[in-house]
């Protein structure tokens, strides 16, 4: 089959991978759809080691496995736990100390013809959802989590940070809890996204230092993070939504002063995510900016690294 | 009267202060005995601007005030509120926007032989306490703030890094939860003290990493944060108790990945120290390490600066 081997910082078209062969326990899912992540991006450029099949926000269709999924479409969490160590008996499996992890982690990914994954990762997409919401349904999911770890409610102000992929999707999910929301970026293109949705945009001027009850930073930069902790009450929450290329500089003082939380934030809960799309309740489908066939795989990812780029997807057929 | 003075890193011995006049809502405080505390020796190398009196760990006697204080011995709350902001209306006096703080932030501290502070800041020192352990109240009540932030029980692992002065105390704290607790430093001499209450203690090499619920950063230094981040297992706490010089460096994308909450942690409740203070649930003279008068103010400095020395206490009578 073909697929986008990532090997020593080199990424590369192969035809020559074998289709997957599911253990006992694994289904093989067909990709009809895949979608290209600032993480695909890090790992190309080697800030964590992997060799492999790249890709993990995807839609595909599956070809052996439980009668219950056979010829359905599904997406996947892609965490695949042992289920026996501590943090899968304590029913974290996205914590599983054995984990391997789709396209990231000692498993191959998305951005092939095939891929394998426990069944119990998997879930049906339901009809009403287009192929193409249901390929965010992964990022979607990792927004919704900020929601599991933090109360969001109305008489919270809430700020984001970052307007790029994922600041746009946690934006959204935020904003339906009714906060009083602000995101913040550097493109008035894609601010103008939010604005259309009713979210209240500007650039970081629009910042009032030490008045928000929560900031989520989707920037993974340093300017980023100060702005997120610059911008919180005492008692704040600063969740930290995306990875760090290399190491973070914190002015740590006012972290203690001030009695911040800050709290990292990553996989998230797929059936809520689910569920959002076929309720219509965010739009994704506006974040699409360009699609191309995995036989132009290394085009797609030349475009998804120009500055300022939404999601790029891959499409498998 | 007799008082340390800060101006411009320097500190001086100034026979000629004037003895305070409390505004209506505060009272005259003669001090008996005051601590030496870790953020009175960052205020003297100047790592955040103040000018005045030093000193905010103290036991005194009321001269002027209501009735039920008059005469008895109080310590004191250092945060001095304006009861009118947004964190006053919420119940957070120690975020108070307008606060000063004694011997920190616009407010003459206790290095001296009188103070004023607000009525309520004041408590009263049971008989049973004496007023060497009483001077012990502030640190142990910012030691008690991590209980009030995270919950601390008997199935948590527990890690304490840095066996100083607060190290020592939020050890003792934590001990009395039941939690299974280990406390890390670099003396010997210092852990055996902890060690002698029951607590097991180690070298940092004795910290197996990703084993720990909770970890409390008590050293100040970049060192002490790096273990107290490796200690954690995913999804564990990490918390900021000590003040940091300057900024610091963090692996961001470990608390990402590992859904870590970092949470910085200051002022705490007086009530429950003195408390356990009066049912003598913690040993605090032996952190006593040596007792200058006033008058030897500054050779109490040079005293407290020296590297792995504990409580150094002033007399100012």
């Amino acid at each position: 089959m073909k697929g986008l081997w990532l090997e020593n910082k080199q990424l590369q078209l192969r035809t020559d991978l074998p289709t997957p062969e599911p253990p006992t326990g694994e289904a093989l899912v067909r990709v009809l759809q895949a979608g290209v992540c600032n993480t695909d991006l890090e790992l190309l450029r080697g800030y964590y080691p992997y060799s492999g099949i790249l890709g993990h926000e995807f839609v595909g269709v599956v070809e052996q496995g439980p009668k219950e999924l056979l010829h359905h479409r599904v997406v996947g969490e892609i965490n695949a736990a042992c289920g026996k160590c501590y943090f899968c008996r304590k029913g974290q499996p996205t914590h599983c100390e054995n984990r391997t992890v789709l396209g990231i982690v000692n498993r191959n990914g998305a951005f092939a013809n095939y891929l394998s994954l426990p069944i119990e990762n998997l879930h049906l997409v339901p009809e009403s959802v287009t192929t193409d919401a249901a390929t965010f349904t992964e990022p979607l999911a990792a927004a919704l989590e900020i929601q599991q770890q933090v109360a969001v409610d109305s008489d919270k102000r809430v700020l984001v940070i970052g307007d790029g992929k994922l600041g746009q999707l946690v934006a959204q999910t935020l904003a339906i809890t009714g906060c009083e929301l602000l995101a913040v970026g550097r493109h008035r293109e894609k601010l103008a996204n939010l604005e259309a949705q009713g979210i209240k945009t500007g650039f970081a001027d629009a910042v009032i230092n030490r008045t928000f009850d929560i900031s989520v930073e989707c920037t993974g930069n340093p300017e980023g993070f100060a702005i997120a902790l610059q911008a919180l009450r005492p008692r704040g929450t600063l969740v930290l939504k995306s990875t760090y290329a290399g190491k973070l500089t914190i002015d740590a003082s006012s972290i203690v002063v001030d009695e911040i939380t800050v709290i990292g934030s990553r996989c998230g809960p797929f059936p809520a995510a689910l569920q959002l799309l076929a309720q219509g309740k965010v739009e994704v489908e506006g974040l699409i900016q360009a699609r191309y066939p995995l036989s132009e795989g290394l085009r797609a990812f030349d475009h998804a690294q120009r500055r300022g780029v939404l999601k790029v997807l891959l499409e498998m057929n």
